[in-house]
């Protein structure tokens, strides 16, 4: 099954047999007080930074989220969009817990972008799924409600019942991204063993495309790129096909694209010796 | 099922419960001029700092194998293997392709060695499994005969033979360690996948542990490293259980204690965290 994803120009596909997608993560305040404090004042700058890093590192889609407390996150969604539109083809991930925030960003964006995201919340799923069919967009679905379930036969059957409710906004399975939720290692000693057994379960029963927050695993242990990278590659071999990631953790996205090559995701390692050819490039002209 | 290894003082157990066991492969002349010509002469010194070298990157076992045509292979393993012993308590895999020298290893080790490593070859079988027997040690089983199997089913049959032959001469499964067989991914775009599949099928069928040497996978690809990291958590999650590696890699013994971690055989990350202090303090140091 397989998600397209369109900017103006390009288009990106998730999918099983496609190398896996890469998310990045950057365009997004939280933990960076500087561009909270940038936000608050309006001022959209750090986004063109961010951008470059984003894309120097390899990503395939970007993920865009201007959320803050004590900014008008509606009207700068509305300005985001169109500014990064600007600096990048890739296409967006459009990412707010508000409502009108990602509607004001699906109005602004040209093409079919991912809304970030939908939980199995009644609620929710009346108020979300309406706009992202308005705008022919894909979704993700988290896989939890108003708790956090750690039984994947749980998480499964919400994921179930995310996908049921698109169909009747008439959201195809194929448009909704299933996030079986990347729980800290640290916190939850079953993080991740659950997490590997609900996506083999999603693709077993539902065969949706999947993401996560591949950071979360590795939150407050040391060594976090090297853990990270471990998880994706793990992640990625039981059936994830894309992750909300930084895409400047070389380490992370060298596990994500060794892996498309040991999957049979890059016959020959086509890319990967691309890569590493870009790289030494880049480090001898540095 | 655990496959348990002892030095004169030390136990290493090799489980799918416990942390995965890093055979160190660095004693071992392939593509080392320097130390062939000095195995030609009957020099062992360059042995100490390989040892050294292994110690120090955190390998749970020792290869041993002091192969070279032009040496006295059989005399030389009767030496090298009370010298590592002299240097360290880990346990010790023999590793020939001569019988004699299997046998002078075992005769001069003291402990329960790994002997490295037998086929599914019926000549193979019926010469090195008596004396993996008469010595109490445990084996390594290659998943091919006279041919490779691309086939996972194929090499299940073949791992099935060599278990049932080891019980013939009193030889438990637990005491057959099966290598499927990891190949280059450069020159076999389904090396990895047949891998992981043969992986999953003797975990079910057989229950046996598994081994692999963990560096054929990234044979002539660039950022050998990186790639050779990714296969090891991704083969680790499915079910290897040991890899005979270069524990000379951080990247490699990263994505192993890593995986450690994510999997549950390193709750709340003792080992995860203790690793991280001592790098620190060994930067510190240096």
């Amino acid at each position: 099954m397989d998600t397209v994803l369109r900017s103006q120009s390009k288009t990106v596909v998730i999918g099983a047999g496609q190398p896996f997608c890469i998310i990045g993560e950057r365009i997004n305040p939280t933990g960076r007080k500087v561009f909270q404090a940038q936000l608050q004042k309006g001022d959209l700058q750090q986004i063109e930074i961010d951008v470059a890093e984003q894309l120097a590192g390899g990503a395939d889609v970007l993920d865009v989220n201007v959320g803050d407390p004590l900014a008008d996150e509606v009207g700068l969604m509305g300005q985001a969009i169109p500014l990064v539109q600007g600096l990048t083809d890739l296409p967006l991930c459009i990412d707010s817990s508000i409502i009108e925030a990602l509607e004001a960003g699906l109005a602004a964006y040209e093409g079919k972008a991912l809304v970030n995201s939908v939980t199995g919340e009644d609620e929710r799923l009346q108020t979300i799924l309406p706009i992202v069919a308005r705008y022919g967009a894909a979704v993700i679905g988290l896989a939890n409600d108003d708790e956090i379930r750690m039984e994947p036969k749980e998480r499964l059957e919400i994921a179930r019942k995310i996908v049921s409710a698109a169909g009747d906004f008439g959201i195809p399975p194929e448009d909704v991204v299933i996030d079986p939720l990347a729980m800290p290692i640290g916190a939850q000693p079953l993080a991740v063993t659950s997490f590997i057994a609900t996506l083999e379960l999603l693709r077993e029963e539902l065969g949706v495309n999947t993401t996560c927050g591949a950071s979360n695993t590795s939150f407050a242990m040391p060594s976090r790129h090297a853990l990270g990278a471990t998880f994706l590659a793990i992640a990625q071999s039981h059936g994830l096909t894309s992750a909300i990631m930084d895409a400047r953790s070389l380490q992370c996205v060298d596990a994500v694209r060794a892996s498309d090559l040991l999957l049979g995701r890059d016959e020959w390692g086509a890319t990967w010796i691309r890569r590493y050819r870009e790289q030494k490039a880049a480090a001898a002209a540095s």
